[in-house]
């Protein structure tokens, strides 16, 4: 209920999914009559859907302190509960991000030996499993060297049991890659986390920079949580603004849209490598259960994307 | 001397903007020898310029406070050196970033009234200029609020000379547009800056996000160095990926091979925008004197357009 654009791309996103996975079912909350109303439009959900009614939306500008205090009776809540009773497998919200994390740590609870939970992004990028982890997305603003050895130990395990990467590579997000960069915290982590490699089973390739988020020599990125979210969203602001001259290339002149017309099939292709929909979802790591960050503003193909993440998520057992 | 390539694509990116503007001249530092053999290369090249012999080259993973104290007789210095005797107008340097920007703060000083430096950045948007300024892009790590207000005033100067905005709009960077979002001293500088708004002849739009950077309602982008320079890095490593992506799609079958045959001419203009060599350049703001950072590994393209930043700046009057 309490995405940008309320339920409409939430239900139509459940709908692509229903329609090309017979083995996928839902559990969703919020206004009955209105999600009634939405479901029916939909051959697909009709008997897949079970709506658990429930009165109170948690806005996206609220607090996360108040959303934990009022939000009893919220469709974010009544999410997670589910979850947490074991009659959902996954849970999907495009909501409030700090509300939807402080409902999930006080419900879920965190999973042993993690101090602290993180939101997990995929990147594109030219790797085997077509994606880099980067962590902490977003779940807090600060980290220090425990924090950020606790990302590492994350980021192995969602990689491991995601992409099956046997030994996932660690890079720890800096200024540079020289050792005597960035911050004191950071430098510190450094030490941690080399010192950790054997213990938890992955290869430390040391610090790597802004552009390396992208790139095949590293599986996992991990930084604070207000670096990477900075990182994911300037990329995304990048990705938009090239998408639009791309397009304003093709439409320059009447030759170029000619040659437009030819590299149609071509173009769509590429559009549809990069759509950031289709990589849309934040994984929420070192919780008891599987929760997925959508987008706020996510359309029905970006619903789609992040219940799709969670069904792969759900199904690899070892997750 | 001290890029990742050494002097060969300096010396080519200076004969490019000898070739296109009569009236720059170079003072050009480092091993005599070896300069002079590049520079007979080019005949654009032979009247304007002057070879200042050094010894010493600043590698790029020493650290500043050695580059200050073993320097001395480095073409880094020389270069800043003739800046500040005013036999030139410009510095501009691709090597290490660290040990250039305090050379140029130990020899040109900060200008009046500044407490700290920043490095500026153009990131491309779809403003009138064709550029927003982000800054700092890794001057220094940390910022407190008061430097993030030095930087809002630094950054209004820059948009006012450099591209004529009378009353640029400030937007400082964080990891959501709410109020509540954000480190602690986020939310004082959101104060600071705002008070200080009309005595400084900005428009303070508030937060702005990282996708944000690229976006034309805002014309400066204000974080610390540390984000700031992730914020660039990433951004850099989505292109880069987005162009290996768009190649593919164009050589994928025959048919698409065909296809970019048609499209070759609004394709080459597209990358031609998108070239990250073309808004190569970092400018130290808050000195004595314009320097200009160039990328570590620019060819010659990335040099000449560093280079013709500098004259740009240098010729407009109130710069």
């Amino acid at each position: 209920m309490g995405g940008d654009q309320g339920p409409i791309p939430v239900v139509a996103g459940m709908a692509r999914v229903a329609k090309r996975d017979p083995d996928v079912a839902f559990v969703v909350h919020g206004d009955k009559s209105q999600l009634k109303k939405r479901i029916k439009k939909y051959k697909a959900l009709s008997t897949r859907c079970e709506v658990k009614p429930s009165t109170k939306v948690i806005s996206m500008d609220i607090k996360p302190s108040i959303a934990l205090r009022n939000g009893k009776d919220s469709s974010m809540w009544s999410t997670i509960d589910t979850l947490k009773t074991g009659l959902a497998n996954v849970a999907v919200s495009c909501g409030n991000t700090g509300a939807l994390m402080a409902m999930s740590m006080l419900n879920l609870r965190k999973a042993a030996g993690v101090s602290r939970p993180a939101i997990a992004c995929l990147c594109p990028s030219s790797n085997e499993s077509g994606f880099n982890v980067l962590l902490d997305a977003g779940a807090d603003i600060k980290a220090d060297e425990r924090d950020l050895l606790c990302y590492s130990i994350l980021g192995t395990k969602f990689a491991q049991n995601g992409f099956s990467i046997v030994k996932p590579r660690i890079g720890l997000l800096n200024v540079g890659t020289e050792s005597h960069k960035g911050r004191s915290e950071i430098k510190n982590a450094y030490n941690l986390i080399s010192e950790n490699e054997e213990a938890n089973g992955y290869n430390f390739i040391g610090f790597v920079e802004g552009t390396d988020i992208f790139s095949d020599e590293v599986d996992v990125i991990v930084t604070d949580g207000f670096t990477g979210n900075t990182a994911i969203k300037s990329s995304e602001g990048a990705a938009k603004i090239i998408r639009n001259q791309l397009r304003q290339a093709f439409t320059h002149s009447p030759f170029s849209r000619i040659g437009g017309f030819f590299a149609y099939t071509s173009l769509r292709r590429f559009f549809k490598r990069i759509d950031p929909r289709r990589s849309n979802g934040g994984v929420f790591l070192g919780l008891n259960g599987i929760v997925i960050k959508a987008h706020g503003g996510s359309d029905p193909v970006g619903i789609e994307a992040a219940i799709n993440l969670g069904v792969k998520l759900a199904r690899s057992k070892s997750f």
